[in-house]
């Protein structure tokens, strides 16, 4: 039985790990630590969980949290906290799986230009641990995750976008200049921490761009599909929150390269999706939408190619918070403990 | 392995037993039957299922479906169906558990008044059959469920009442006679077909009473409060519907009898409650809302006795689609094949 | 030109008046006061009004706001700011209409009371004015109105419990003890404020009861009740939250005395709402939802007797921040100022 | 005053119009026509408007429809109505709107092509009224629409994308081909009839592109920009929905010709947007939603030119039920009669 030490539980990236390791038959929670309800139960933060996960909050710092015995601590907490956290859980012979933008870079002059881009400290507080941190896009990385120390979870829009365009830029399918991803987020990817623009009345019929600027995210899904491709990629995106709650839904556009066809993309994503257990692909004229991904730890794209203006279109579809968040991190936690790497995910979510 | 048959695979309380049957360790989907999209697979109907439930959906009257081996035939399907369907299925020697009126009641008579009320043919098709059939509230009727051929699900609407009445009718905690039910549902309710009163633009910012009328609701329940009662109960039962998808709100009211305290009745809850694994109580000052069993077969109620005014309260959460339907089902099926009353039942749900 | 010197400029209550007041002929804006925002303008706070309402906010204490031309103050205001705010007002000859409960009771002593139940500091600030204070549920005070100098507008609940009850109570065909009211309101009765149970995640797919003690309600209910049956009314109030943004649903419930049938109660409502242009009755099957007053100065009852059960049972429908709030306020405006009770108030609202 | 006969008056974009002639001080209804509910009023329908609009429905055919005194018809209609109502209003002396695209195009030819992409009748019925028909962008062709008998009214997709990318072809600040057109719509784009993927069970938290070969709306988008830009513009366009119920926000992608600057297009959006009283310009770190422009007709662009990686990006957010259909036909409507344009369109919507 794989132990989990779950450092922020009580956000949305730990409630959802806590769920899906109450599915899992190897791996179990072992602690939870949060800076919020310490002392109390999870359950009491969150009272759907009562019965099911009734363990006691630690804090961060304390003797109880430190000594716990674990095997792999995972970090559900924002930019900052893994980075701080993760080499003394590694010198304790703990793996780490962090959530956030802490552990996806190799150097520390990357991560300096990424924290600089979100208005961090640049200076990363565990700059031996980036050159041997994997980047747990598992579908790319399998073999590095296997084998990591530590694990940088990719971002949720970062995973729509590499996902929807790997293939493509991978075979050279798409112009890998001029590339605009335009994403849509439902409002649980901001967390849980109330906001004006998340409040309820503010926000039920209510949609729009933010942080138009804000190329964080592009840093990783330049940098996966530049290594895709063996050649640079630059990335337009567009992020935008619309009234749903679960679910990402990317609309990716690029140029046709002469001679390439919708049939041609199609093969190439079915040649590698079918090989993948969480990935799907469907033509132009298959409905899909955000509800077939939710709650699920799975990635559908829609191959919509249009060949008369030469324009590469491909939608990709995942719920931010399995796929994009907690699944994703599971699956890598299975890879990194030799367990079947669909073991916990593969059940079916609840509609509707 | 118990063999199950599922009647009606393709609406929300079908898709919601296929959902619960892929967790269940000992039981499994035989055959799936409806009317709609015989011959294609229940996952063309339903994308989320693709990979999880990729069986071929059978006609009713075709032989495969009728010869299908089976241990128990779960009929999720609109009042009528049952009726006409189980006498074979019981021949056959499979056990029947219907999600509709048709085997709520134990006498031809009851069901003649209750197909009046809404407006069907007053003649059972299976007469003989209802005597002996059970009113599948588990809890209520646990024995008989165990020994039953056919068990006749309650209504959500009903559940969530009559779970939220029972101690107190039955130790005469409330005046028996004046009792208001006042009873929000979320949309999926009322089923999947589309109508215009459930159409996204007239439902997103709308709450409304209806059928108010409706009597059919309160015969179950008046028929359980007198059964534990011992005495009439008499109700008052008013549907109401707000747009939320997964959830009913139920507040009753009452009078209060000389001399019982708000203390009284919560001791009377928690020593009822507290031996079922499905029912909660909570005083008038723990948060709780509908999001807290959405998803989850759990029913709790809040005691918020107003004694300044002589008025009982109590307040009922539970998910219509879990405890209200599916989950209530397999909580029977597991009674009726003697596995452990939680199988299947007792996984978190997803939040938010 | 009535001239309207608007406290609270920037909450929903405030912003509400501002549109009310664009669409008033005979009334306009001289001042925008609020805490925040002094010194932008009210449509960089809310960018929908550009163009529509382009004035600069003021702070409450500032020479320009205090000696601003104004005939009338409306406070949109919580509870304790217009006590403070009024005598001054009231002395530089210009009316008051406050939003909250501090002009809501005509005597310190209740006040006290009222102000206990929230938690306030039970001293009111201008307990001079409380003597001649109109209590604005305009239908029921039109003559004080007219004359008043402050008017303590009624709370949004308290406007559909009333005006639901109030032929009920008037002509003796409810029990005037043991009333029960089971109030839903929509999201933005809870002000613009973000907090946990009103983030959109949280809220998207819940419905609960809250403030389960929190009689502060019931003594504006059970005063006016009492004052029109002319003997004492007492009523258990259950405020709940649904998802939706604008709306209460408001399900009251009594015990019919003897003799009182349907149709006498339809009649009675017919006689007394058929006088008032904002008042609507509806038999039981004529549907009715909250959509069909959201955005409008109505109140529309829906009658649903249970004869056989003995129960008394109306349907209140009201949009909180119109009838219930702004639009009430500016229809006690009109009173005051002999203007005609519905000018202003007169267009549909944008339906769905 | 104006007399306005309205055809389609059941559906949102009749009941729309309804709801701004209400506001109008210089046209009124004359007449409501529907195939549906004809012989009640359209507060039979719509209980909203009860009060507000009791007007008695009137069949197509009916004399009484026929010989109406009107000035103006709206046909408030799907496709294939307009184009065989128009000939005997316009013989009437009538002057006809029509929302749909019967009258967007000019000849019989490019209809042909249009009908056949949405699969009807490609010959239409009344071909002499194309050539002197106006495309009801106002803003593009006030003097094409002042003199015409016949209007036929944009897309609400067309409508935002076309302003919103006017400037950029008219002053040669985008790259005519390649053009990426991804645009999201609230429910009530698609009408109020009741659809499986409206139901709101199946809406309320799923986004999904849709009809990804649907080029009808392309035709005249590329057809206005192409006269802008004196030169063929081509144009992807990906359709999308969003669990929101009024609103678009489309966001439009193109390559940034050598030399043009964030600053330069600026400047061009400000020049020919500020002289026009509905548009809007904003610079990208000015934050906007299409909350702001709901139920409003007005439409907003943001411009995010991202030149890094030389992509020219404009946000357009519009209301697709006023701006997008009623509204701009009030304006049509306006400019007509020589009526100033804003007339009746100038109120602020209702916020939240």
């Amino acid at each position: 039985m794989i132990r989990v030490k779950l450092i922020g539980a009580g956000g949305y990236g730990g409630i959802g790990m806590v769920e899906l390791l109450m599915r899992h038959p190897e791996a179990s929670l072992s602690a939870l630590v949060d800076v919020q309800g310490v002392g109390g139960k999870l359950s009491d933060m969150w009272p759907y969980l009562r019965g099911h996960c009734d363990q006691t909050i630690l804090a961060p710092d304390s003797a109880e949290a430190k000594n716990i015995e674990a095997d792999v601590v995972v970090c559900a907490t924002p930019d900052g906290v893994g980075q701080t956290a993760a080499p003394a859980e590694i010198s304790a012979g703990r793996k780490v799986i962090d959530y956030s933008g802490d552990y996806r870079f190799n150097s520390a002059e990357l991560y300096r230009e990424y924290a600089g881009r979100i208005g961090r400290d640049p200076v990363h507080k565990a700059p031996e641990l980036l050159k041997e941190s994997a980047y747990g896009l598992t579908e790319l990385h399998r073999n590095e995750v296997k084998k990591a120390r530590v694990v940088g979870n990719p971002g949720c829009f970062a995973m729509s976008c590499i996902c929807g365009l790997w293939p493509a830029v991978q075979y050279g399918l798409i112009e890998l200049q001029g590339i605009c991803c335009d994403c849509k987020t439902g409002v649980s990817g901001a967390g849980k921490k109330p906001a004006p623009g998340l409040h309820f009345p503010e926000r039920y019929d209510n949609s729009n761009a933010y942080r138009l600027t804000g190329h964080q995210h592009v840093m990783e899904i330049e940098r996966e599909l530049s290594s895709l491709a063996g050649k640079p990629v630059s990335v337009t995106f567009t992020p935008q929150i619309v009234p749903m709650v679960r679910g990402i839904l990317s609309t990716l556009y690029g140029r046709l390269p002469a001679g390439v066809t919708h049939k041609r993309i199609l093969e190439a994503y079915g040649d590698t999706f079918d090989k993948e257990p969480f990935l799907q692909v469907r033509n132009y004229d298959e409905p899909v939408g955000t509800s077939d991904v939710r709650g699920s730890n799975r990635l559908i794209v829609t191959i919509a190619t249009d060949e008369r203006t030469g324009i590469f279109r491909v939608i990709s579809h995942v719920d931010n918070l399995v796929k994009g968040q907690a699944g994703s991190a599971l699956q890598n936690l299975n890879v990194m403990f030799g367990l079947p790497e669909t073991m916990g995910l593969d059940l079916p979510p609840q509609h509707p």
